[in-house]
């Protein structure tokens, strides 16, 4: 084993690079703009070079490196090729293959939320368990399953996309995948916002999350902060999202049986409260020995994808 | 590598046994009693001397033997360790240290249900696989998740333990874990049976149901049969055990991304009309990229225990 490697997490505007030693220090972190332009071809040759220039910079020895790991915003499979990331502007891209080329260092590939589920499982709120499952609240709902250590890609780049697991038959409303019903469209953001609105629209009583809904500011934070001064309606809608999200975990805890349930994305800033409310949702539908699986906020927020990246590359 | 493995497969009676080249081969196959008195004490150490026989029988040389794999009717860690399991009167047992002791050959332990997910994936309905989800549809509901050729155990033992996925808020009545509205309660040969005898009770049009019903012989092949011969009510029996299935198989399939998925069990001898109707529920419900899964009857019957409990012992 060498005593550095490098992780790469590529967004849709930044790419964010870390370089870390072998037992998990992170060394430096930089990012440069991600160049979407011409198909998104200048993406990786920008990687290998800043990676090259770090190595110079540093004055490291190519020996002492076991390598680059990167996480991409679209489904990699195992040999880490990408069939299309729209955000990037990528058709099919042998991801691995070509920034080993163009780094001359062994190269690993992953999906960018399997891959902060890693980080997590490395270095953050999982560190220590050998199988995480990792929900990511934001925008949509998304997720890592990590097994023994190691990323579970599934056979089409799909394991961990808990977010499009289909929890209501009653949904008339299609989710952004097609599909009516899926976790997503009640614990995202955007679904918990969508609960809150049609909660919100003809509640009787008192609230401070009508002025938001007449405004048209009603979002996830907003519920949140009532349900910590204790407003009724909020009260009502975060039960419900966490009810729908507590269910959907117990379920997918019937199949994984993991150590550790990581919950992260931008809902998960609410903090504890969340935890505890999906928590006693959880109990009440988990199998049992499945019961007192721990329930924790991600810890690394935006670096959890370098930190994952980087974890790729060493072996056990 | 050796040349030869022993598969072993503990039932509640009776212990199946296999001797296999290493290359899956099924050489030899017989079974022993399961002595079940005295706590069970005597179960690995005859398991033991089973083997040792055949060694000598065979006239094989232990230099030769990769090792004995064995499944067990209960949870079992990632040690081969069994925190108890009801049907062998076993408390505590450190099942495969046990049997490496008793047997001078390297031992691993499963759960039965795991280990014929196992077998299926290395000779059977999803040989080629690297991962695999199986349902075992009997009286109760098992499972077994195979990921990158190996048994996935979970941190308490209860990885796919998908009978008892909650996929119902509204039931009243408890499944035998204690929960409410837990897979098996709908999808076991059981739990189709009661979904008949609901159904037909107070049905209102012609089928052959009515007359198993009052004889109290309404079980899952009497509506399977019906349902071959297109009787009104069994279709709709049928349809909604499947629904159930199949969008529970959506979820676990948006958790794990299988290559197989293979449904085994008593209830599994419907036959292909089974795996049709599944298939056409999990495709409504699928996640877009795993729509196209092969869903596929388990063809190695009670074989599978002894084919998986012998592949574990095997490096990749």
């Amino acid at each position: 084993m060498g005593m550095y490697c490098f992780g790469i997490d590529v967004g849709g505007t930044t790419v964010k690079c870390g370089l870390f030693t072998t037992d998990g220090t992170l060394v430096e972190k930089w990012e440069i703009p991600t160049r979407t332009e011409n198909e998104g071809s200048s993406i990786l040759p920008d990687v290998a070079q800043t990676i090259k220039q770090k190595i110079e910079e540093m004055g490291l020895d190519m020996a002492n490196i076991d390598g680059v790991g990167i996480g991409i915003p679209g489904p990699v499979n195992e040999k880490g090729e990408v069939p299309v990331a729209v955000n990037l502007h990528w058709s099919f891209k042998a991801v691995a293959s070509e920034l080993a080329a163009l780094t001359g260092l062994p190269a690993k590939a992953g999906n960018d939320a399997n891959v902060a589920a890693l980080g997590e499982a490395w270095k953050g709120a999982a560190a220590g368990s050998r199988s995480v499952l990792m929900l990511t609240l934001g925008t949509g709902v998304g997720g890592g399953v990590i097994v023994d250590g190691k990323i579970v890609s599934g056979a089409h780049g799909s394991a961990g996309e808990v977010g499009h697991a289909h929890v209501n038959r009653e949904e008339t409303i299609a989710c952004n995948c097609g599909n009516f019903g899926c976790l997503e469209q009640y614990c995202s953001a955007t679904g918990i916002a969508r609960l809150a609105r049609e909660r919100v629209k003809d509640y009787a009583g008192e609230t401070v999350l009508k002025q938001f809904y007449e405004d048209g500011t009603l979002d996830a934070k907003a519920v949140f902060d009532a349900y910590k001064d204790e407003d009724p309606a909020a009260i009502e809608i975060v039960e419900k999202a966490a009810d729908i999200l507590g269910n959907a975990v117990a379920v997918f805890c019937a199949v994984l049986d993991p150590e550790t349930i990581v919950i992260g994305g931008g809902v998960s800033r609410a903090g504890k409260v969340l935890t505890d409310i999906i928590q006693k949702a959880y109990v009440k539908y988990a199998f049992t020995p499945c019961k007192t699986t721990p329930i924790v906020i991600a810890s690394l927020g935006n670096n959890a994808g370098i930190y994952g990246a980087a974890r790729m590359v060493l072996n056990d």
